[in-house]
Protein backbone atom coordinates (compact mmCIF):
# COMPACT_ATOMS: atom_id res chain seq x y z
CA UNK A 1 0.00 0.00 0.00
CA UNK A 2 2.48 2.85 0.95
CA UNK A 3 5.69 3.29 3.21
CA UNK A 4 5.91 2.36 6.46
CA UNK A 5 5.88 6.05 7.42
CA UNK A 6 2.37 6.71 6.30
CA UNK A 7 0.73 3.37 7.44
CA UNK A 8 2.25 4.58 11.07
CA UNK A 9 1.07 8.41 10.26
CA UNK A 10 -2.69 6.81 9.91
CA UNK A 11 -2.66 4.74 13.02
CA UNK A 12 -1.66 6.94 14.97
CA UNK A 13 -4.13 9.52 13.48
CA UNK A 14 -6.77 7.08 13.85
CA UNK A 15 -6.47 7.28 17.71
CA UNK A 16 -7.38 10.88 17.79
CA UNK A 17 -11.24 10.54 19.39
CA UNK A 18 -13.59 11.28 16.63
CA UNK A 19 -11.31 9.70 13.85
CA UNK A 20 -11.69 5.64 13.05
CA UNK A 21 -9.65 4.30 10.65
CA UNK A 22 -11.36 5.02 7.21
CA UNK A 23 -11.42 8.93 8.23
CA UNK A 24 -7.73 8.62 9.56
CA UNK A 25 -6.97 8.01 5.90
CA UNK A 26 -8.62 10.77 4.47
CA UNK A 27 -6.98 12.70 7.06
CA UNK A 28 -3.74 11.59 6.48
CA UNK A 29 -4.10 11.86 2.65
CA UNK A 30 -5.19 15.52 3.11
CA UNK A 31 -1.90 16.12 5.01
CA UNK A 32 0.27 14.15 3.16
CA UNK A 33 -1.17 16.22 -0.20
CA UNK A 34 -0.78 19.88 1.69
CA UNK A 35 2.71 19.20 3.34
CA UNK A 36 3.75 23.32 3.30
CA UNK A 37 -0.42 24.32 3.87
CA UNK A 38 -1.72 21.76 6.40
CA UNK A 39 1.26 19.37 7.73
CA UNK A 40 4.25 21.86 8.50
CA UNK A 41 1.31 24.69 10.46
CA UNK A 42 -0.10 21.67 12.13
CA UNK A 43 3.78 19.83 13.10
CA UNK A 44 4.26 23.28 14.12
CA UNK A 45 1.52 24.00 16.59
CA UNK A 46 1.54 20.47 18.02
CA UNK A 47 5.58 21.08 18.73
CA UNK A 48 4.93 24.37 20.40
CA UNK A 49 1.65 22.66 22.42
CA UNK A 50 3.96 20.03 23.54
CA UNK A 51 7.12 22.51 24.56
CA UNK A 52 5.18 25.07 25.91
CA UNK A 53 1.73 23.76 27.78
CA UNK A 54 1.50 22.34 31.53
CA UNK A 55 -1.46 21.64 33.88
CA UNK A 56 -2.07 24.49 36.04
CA UNK A 57 -0.72 23.44 39.88
CA UNK A 58 -3.97 25.25 41.28
CA UNK A 59 -6.43 24.46 39.31
CA UNK A 60 -5.81 21.60 36.58
CA UNK A 61 -6.47 23.78 33.86
CA UNK A 62 -4.08 23.24 30.51
CA UNK A 63 -2.13 26.64 29.74
CA UNK A 64 1.09 27.81 28.67
CA UNK A 65 1.42 28.97 32.14
CA UNK A 66 1.38 28.16 35.78
CA UNK A 67 -0.63 29.23 37.52
CA UNK A 68 -2.93 29.36 34.66
CA UNK A 69 -4.04 32.94 32.94
CA UNK A 70 -7.47 32.29 35.13
CA UNK A 71 -5.81 31.44 38.52
CA UNK A 72 -3.57 34.77 38.02
CA UNK A 73 -6.27 36.91 36.59
CA UNK A 74 -6.68 39.30 39.61
CA UNK A 75 -9.87 40.27 38.56
CA UNK A 76 -11.20 36.82 39.03
CA UNK A 77 -12.60 36.20 42.13
CA UNK A 78 -10.72 33.80 43.91
CA UNK A 79 -13.20 33.37 46.82
CA UNK A 80 -15.72 31.43 44.17
CA UNK A 81 -14.50 27.78 42.55
CA UNK A 82 -16.45 26.00 40.32
CA UNK A 83 -15.45 22.51 40.58
CA UNK A 84 -15.94 20.96 36.61
CA UNK A 85 -14.99 17.38 35.55
CA UNK A 86 -12.29 17.97 33.06
CA UNK A 87 -10.59 20.78 30.81
CA UNK A 88 -13.35 20.41 28.45
CA UNK A 89 -15.62 21.52 31.00
CA UNK A 90 -13.88 24.33 32.03
CA UNK A 91 -13.58 25.43 28.22
CA UNK A 92 -17.31 25.00 27.74
CA UNK A 93 -18.05 27.45 30.70
CA UNK A 94 -15.69 29.79 29.63
CA UNK A 95 -17.04 29.94 26.50
CA UNK A 96 -20.63 30.88 27.88
CA UNK A 97 -18.20 33.96 29.41
CA UNK A 98 -20.64 34.41 32.17
CA UNK A 99 -18.57 32.70 35.31
CA UNK A 100 -16.32 35.41 36.86
CA UNK A 101 -14.58 32.68 39.20
CA UNK A 102 -12.12 30.35 39.08
CA UNK A 103 -12.06 26.56 38.21
CA UNK A 104 -10.82 23.42 40.46
CA UNK A 105 -10.57 20.65 37.72
CA UNK A 106 -11.05 16.97 39.24
CA UNK A 107 -10.05 14.86 36.27
CA UNK A 108 -12.90 12.45 36.33
CA UNK A 109 -15.33 11.37 38.65
CA UNK A 110 -15.63 8.60 41.01
CA UNK A 111 -16.66 5.33 39.77
CA UNK A 112 -17.40 2.38 41.57
CA UNK A 113 -17.30 0.33 38.35
CA UNK A 114 -14.04 1.75 37.03
CA UNK A 115 -11.87 1.54 40.42
CA UNK A 116 -12.10 5.61 40.74
CA UNK A 117 -11.56 6.96 43.88
CA UNK A 118 -11.22 10.17 45.50
CA UNK A 119 -7.19 9.88 45.34
CA UNK A 120 -7.39 9.22 42.07
CA UNK A 121 -9.23 12.62 41.99
CA UNK A 122 -8.12 16.03 42.43
CA UNK A 123 -10.76 16.11 45.44
CA UNK A 124 -8.01 15.86 48.30
CA UNK A 125 -6.46 19.12 46.82
CA UNK A 126 -9.72 20.69 46.55
CA UNK A 127 -10.61 20.29 50.27
CA UNK A 128 -6.80 22.14 50.93
CA UNK A 129 -7.76 24.57 48.63
CA UNK A 130 -10.88 25.55 50.21
CA UNK A 131 -9.11 25.05 53.49
CA UNK A 132 -6.18 27.00 53.13
CA UNK A 133 -7.26 29.44 50.53
CA UNK A 134 -10.19 32.19 51.81
CA UNK A 135 -13.00 30.33 49.42
CA UNK A 136 -16.35 31.60 50.06
CA UNK A 137 -18.70 29.35 47.42
CA UNK A 138 -17.74 26.21 45.94
CA UNK A 139 -20.30 25.22 42.82
CA UNK A 140 -20.33 21.75 41.44
CA UNK A 141 -20.46 21.23 38.14
CA UNK A 142 -19.93 18.16 37.74
CA UNK A 143 -22.15 16.38 34.79
CA UNK A 144 -25.99 15.12 35.49
CA UNK A 145 -24.81 11.50 35.39
CA UNK A 146 -25.18 9.18 38.22
CA UNK A 147 -21.42 9.13 38.33
CA UNK A 148 -21.17 12.96 38.00
CA UNK A 149 -24.10 13.78 40.84
CA UNK A 150 -22.59 10.98 43.11
CA UNK A 151 -18.89 12.80 42.97
CA UNK A 152 -20.94 16.02 43.91
CA UNK A 153 -22.29 14.79 47.00
CA UNK A 154 -19.42 13.07 48.17
CA UNK A 155 -17.60 16.38 47.45
CA UNK A 156 -20.61 18.22 49.36
CA UNK A 157 -19.79 15.83 52.53
CA UNK A 158 -16.31 16.22 52.06
CA UNK A 159 -16.88 20.08 52.35
CA UNK A 160 -19.40 20.26 54.76
CA UNK A 161 -17.48 20.89 58.09
CA UNK A 162 -15.04 23.30 56.09
CA UNK A 163 -17.78 26.24 56.53
CA UNK A 164 -17.80 26.90 52.94
CA UNK A 165 -21.18 26.88 50.69
CA UNK A 166 -21.42 24.22 48.45
CA UNK A 167 -23.87 25.19 45.00
CA UNK A 168 -24.97 23.07 42.26
CA UNK A 169 -26.08 24.02 38.64
CA UNK A 170 -29.72 24.30 38.23
CA UNK A 171 -31.58 21.46 36.37
CA UNK A 172 -34.20 21.88 33.51
CA UNK A 173 -35.40 23.00 30.20
CA UNK A 174 -32.27 23.86 28.19
CA UNK A 175 -32.74 27.16 26.63
CA UNK A 176 -34.21 26.48 22.99
CA UNK A 177 -35.45 23.28 24.19
CA UNK A 178 -38.72 22.26 23.39
CA UNK A 179 -40.82 19.55 26.33
CA UNK A 180 -41.90 17.08 23.14
CA UNK A 181 -38.02 16.30 22.63
CA UNK A 182 -36.84 16.14 26.89
CA UNK A 183 -36.47 12.79 28.44
CA UNK A 184 -38.80 12.23 31.56
CA UNK A 185 -35.87 13.20 34.13
CA UNK A 186 -35.09 16.32 32.76
CA UNK A 187 -38.97 17.30 33.20
CA UNK A 188 -39.43 16.10 36.36
CA UNK A 189 -36.39 17.94 37.41
CA UNK A 190 -37.62 21.19 36.13
CA UNK A 191 -41.06 20.43 37.22
CA UNK A 192 -39.94 20.39 40.97
CA UNK A 193 -37.64 23.37 40.36
CA UNK A 194 -40.66 25.08 39.03
CA UNK A 195 -40.49 29.17 40.06
CA UNK A 196 -43.45 31.83 40.59
CA UNK A 197 -43.09 34.46 37.73
CA UNK B 1 -9.99 30.22 27.54
CA UNK B 2 -6.68 28.85 27.07
CA UNK B 3 -2.94 29.85 25.85
CA UNK B 4 -2.86 30.75 22.26
CA UNK B 5 -0.86 27.79 21.23
CA UNK B 6 -3.86 25.65 22.47
CA UNK B 7 -6.38 27.93 20.39
CA UNK B 8 -4.06 27.46 17.44
CA UNK B 9 -3.75 23.38 17.70
CA UNK B 10 -7.19 23.21 18.12
CA UNK B 11 -7.93 25.43 14.87
CA UNK B 12 -5.24 23.65 12.74
CA UNK B 13 -7.05 20.13 14.25
CA UNK B 14 -10.32 21.50 13.09
CA UNK B 15 -9.50 21.80 9.57
CA UNK B 16 -8.73 18.07 9.27
CA UNK B 17 -11.46 16.35 6.92
CA UNK B 18 -14.01 14.68 9.73
CA UNK B 19 -12.99 16.84 12.33
CA UNK B 20 -15.55 19.68 13.47
CA UNK B 21 -14.75 22.23 16.05
CA UNK B 22 -15.83 20.48 18.84
CA UNK B 23 -14.22 16.94 17.94
CA UNK B 24 -11.16 19.27 17.34
CA UNK B 25 -11.24 20.56 20.98
CA UNK B 26 -11.61 16.84 22.04
CA UNK B 27 -8.92 16.14 19.97
CA UNK B 28 -6.44 18.76 21.02
CA UNK B 29 -7.21 17.89 24.83
CA UNK B 30 -6.70 13.97 23.60
CA UNK B 31 -3.36 15.04 22.97
CA UNK B 32 -2.66 17.71 25.25
CA UNK B 33 -3.10 14.97 27.91
CA UNK B 34 -1.18 12.19 26.94
CA UNK B 35 2.12 14.05 25.45
CA UNK B 36 4.44 11.43 26.14
CA UNK B 37 2.07 8.69 25.04
CA UNK B 38 0.38 10.24 22.07
CA UNK B 39 1.25 14.07 21.03
CA UNK B 40 5.15 12.73 20.98
CA UNK B 41 4.54 9.60 18.98
CA UNK B 42 2.28 11.43 16.73
CA UNK B 43 4.46 14.39 16.36
CA UNK B 44 7.18 12.27 15.47
CA UNK B 45 5.04 9.98 12.50
CA UNK B 46 3.95 13.50 11.44
CA UNK B 47 7.90 14.66 11.09
CA UNK B 48 9.02 11.89 9.45
CA UNK B 49 6.04 11.85 6.90
CA UNK B 50 6.74 15.27 5.96
CA UNK B 51 10.63 14.49 5.47
CA UNK B 52 10.11 11.44 3.32
CA UNK B 53 6.86 10.59 1.80
CA UNK B 54 6.72 11.84 -2.02
CA UNK B 55 4.72 11.56 -5.17
CA UNK B 56 5.98 9.20 -7.27
CA UNK B 57 7.12 10.36 -10.51
CA UNK B 58 5.74 7.95 -12.55
CA UNK B 59 1.93 7.26 -11.15
CA UNK B 60 1.39 9.74 -8.94
CA UNK B 61 1.40 7.64 -5.59
CA UNK B 62 2.18 8.64 -2.31
CA UNK B 63 5.93 6.56 -0.70
CA UNK B 64 9.35 6.94 0.81
CA UNK B 65 10.72 6.00 -2.37
CA UNK B 66 10.33 7.69 -5.88
CA UNK B 67 9.33 5.71 -8.27
CA UNK B 68 7.01 4.21 -5.62
CA UNK B 69 6.65 0.65 -4.42
CA UNK B 70 4.20 -0.62 -6.56
CA UNK B 71 6.31 0.89 -9.72
CA UNK B 72 9.45 -0.60 -8.60
CA UNK B 73 7.97 -3.89 -7.90
CA UNK B 74 9.33 -6.24 -10.94
CA UNK B 75 6.80 -8.82 -9.74
CA UNK B 76 3.50 -6.24 -10.70
CA UNK B 77 2.63 -6.47 -14.42
CA UNK B 78 4.08 -2.94 -15.87
CA UNK B 79 1.96 -3.89 -19.10
CA UNK B 80 -1.42 -3.37 -17.25
CA UNK B 81 -2.54 -0.01 -15.44
CA UNK B 82 -5.30 1.32 -13.62
CA UNK B 83 -6.58 4.40 -13.81
CA UNK B 84 -8.13 6.00 -10.17
CA UNK B 85 -9.24 9.76 -9.63
CA UNK B 86 -7.07 9.61 -5.88
CA UNK B 87 -4.24 7.99 -3.79
CA UNK B 88 -7.02 7.13 -1.64
CA UNK B 89 -8.52 5.25 -4.57
CA UNK B 90 -5.29 3.59 -5.21
CA UNK B 91 -5.39 2.36 -1.34
CA UNK B 92 -8.72 1.21 -1.77
CA UNK B 93 -7.63 -1.04 -4.84
CA UNK B 94 -4.67 -2.28 -3.10
CA UNK B 95 -6.93 -3.28 0.20
CA UNK B 96 -8.81 -5.59 -2.19
CA UNK B 97 -5.35 -7.24 -3.17
CA UNK B 98 -6.25 -8.44 -6.34
CA UNK B 99 -4.76 -6.05 -8.98
CA UNK B 100 -1.31 -7.08 -9.72
CA UNK B 101 -0.76 -4.09 -12.39
CA UNK B 102 0.89 -0.99 -11.72
CA UNK B 103 -1.49 2.58 -11.40
CA UNK B 104 -1.89 6.01 -12.55
CA UNK B 105 -3.04 8.82 -10.17
CA UNK B 106 -4.97 11.32 -11.94
CA UNK B 107 -5.39 13.83 -9.00
CA UNK B 108 -9.11 14.28 -10.10
CA UNK B 109 -12.02 14.30 -12.96
CA UNK B 110 -12.65 16.43 -15.62
CA UNK B 111 -15.05 19.39 -14.00
CA UNK B 112 -16.13 22.07 -16.48
CA UNK B 113 -18.12 23.50 -13.04
CA UNK B 114 -14.58 23.33 -11.29
CA UNK B 115 -12.79 24.11 -14.51
CA UNK B 116 -10.78 21.53 -14.17
CA UNK B 117 -9.36 20.69 -17.86
CA UNK B 118 -7.33 17.71 -18.66
CA UNK B 119 -3.96 19.49 -18.28
CA UNK B 120 -4.77 20.10 -14.91
CA UNK B 121 -5.02 16.53 -13.83
CA UNK B 122 -2.49 13.47 -15.35
CA UNK B 123 -3.69 12.84 -18.36
CA UNK B 124 -1.19 14.13 -20.88
CA UNK B 125 1.58 11.80 -18.69
CA UNK B 126 -1.21 8.84 -18.75
CA UNK B 127 -0.96 8.87 -22.76
CA UNK B 128 2.88 9.81 -22.97
CA UNK B 129 3.06 6.61 -20.74
CA UNK B 130 0.85 4.21 -22.92
CA UNK B 131 3.20 5.21 -25.75
CA UNK B 132 6.63 5.28 -24.71
CA UNK B 133 6.03 2.60 -22.40
CA UNK B 134 4.51 -0.94 -23.54
CA UNK B 135 1.16 -1.12 -21.89
CA UNK B 136 -1.16 -3.25 -23.10
CA UNK B 137 -4.09 -2.96 -21.11
CA UNK B 138 -5.55 0.55 -19.22
CA UNK B 139 -8.24 -0.20 -16.72
CA UNK B 140 -10.38 3.02 -15.92
CA UNK B 141 -11.42 2.87 -12.17
CA UNK B 142 -13.01 6.07 -11.79
CA UNK B 143 -15.51 7.02 -9.55
CA UNK B 144 -19.22 5.95 -11.35
CA UNK B 145 -20.45 9.32 -10.79
CA UNK B 146 -21.34 12.02 -14.09
CA UNK B 147 -17.73 13.67 -14.01
CA UNK B 148 -16.37 10.39 -13.03
CA UNK B 149 -17.04 8.90 -16.34
CA UNK B 150 -16.91 11.67 -18.15
CA UNK B 151 -13.86 11.56 -17.40
CA UNK B 152 -13.29 7.71 -18.13
CA UNK B 153 -14.97 8.59 -21.65
CA UNK B 154 -12.29 11.48 -22.35
CA UNK B 155 -9.53 9.18 -21.74
CA UNK B 156 -10.44 6.26 -23.83
CA UNK B 157 -10.67 8.58 -26.73
CA UNK B 158 -7.39 10.15 -25.93
CA UNK B 159 -5.70 6.43 -26.30
CA UNK B 160 -8.13 5.02 -28.99
CA UNK B 161 -5.11 5.73 -31.67
CA UNK B 162 -2.42 4.08 -29.38
CA UNK B 163 -3.65 0.58 -29.97
CA UNK B 164 -4.01 -0.10 -26.37
CA UNK B 165 -6.97 -1.95 -24.74
CA UNK B 166 -9.04 -0.02 -22.64
CA UNK B 167 -11.51 -1.48 -19.98
CA UNK B 168 -13.53 -0.26 -16.70
CA UNK B 169 -14.71 -1.67 -13.70
CA UNK B 170 -17.94 -3.76 -14.21
CA UNK B 171 -21.13 -1.88 -12.40
CA UNK B 172 -23.73 -4.22 -10.66
CA UNK B 173 -25.16 -5.26 -7.42
CA UNK B 174 -22.38 -5.01 -4.61
CA UNK B 175 -20.98 -7.95 -2.85
CA UNK B 176 -23.29 -8.25 0.12
CA UNK B 177 -25.70 -5.87 -1.22
CA UNK B 178 -30.02 -6.47 -1.20
CA UNK B 179 -32.12 -5.13 -3.91
CA UNK B 180 -34.28 -3.21 -2.15
CA UNK B 181 -31.40 -1.19 -0.75
CA UNK B 182 -29.95 -0.47 -3.99
CA UNK B 183 -30.91 2.63 -6.43
CA UNK B 184 -32.88 2.36 -9.60
CA UNK B 185 -29.69 3.11 -11.40
CA UNK B 186 -27.30 0.30 -10.05
CA UNK B 187 -29.85 -2.50 -10.79
CA UNK B 188 -30.65 -0.94 -14.43
CA UNK B 189 -27.09 -1.31 -14.67
CA UNK B 190 -26.91 -4.73 -13.24
CA UNK B 191 -29.61 -5.73 -15.42
CA UNK B 192 -28.41 -4.75 -18.95
CA UNK B 193 -24.83 -6.33 -17.81
CA UNK B 194 -26.30 -9.73 -16.71
CA UNK B 195 -24.58 -13.20 -18.05
CA UNK B 196 -25.74 -16.33 -18.70
CA UNK B 197 -25.09 -18.84 -15.37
Amino acid sequence: MAGGEIERLIQLLAKLPGLGPRSARRAALYLLKRQEAALVPLLRAMGDAAAHVRTCSVCGNLDTADPCSICSDGKRDATLVCVVEDVADLWAMERAGVFRGRYHVLGGVLSALDGVGPEDLAIPALVRRVVEQEVKEVVLATGVTVDGQTTAHYIADRLAGTGVAVSGLAHGVPVGGELDYLDDGTIAAALRARHPL
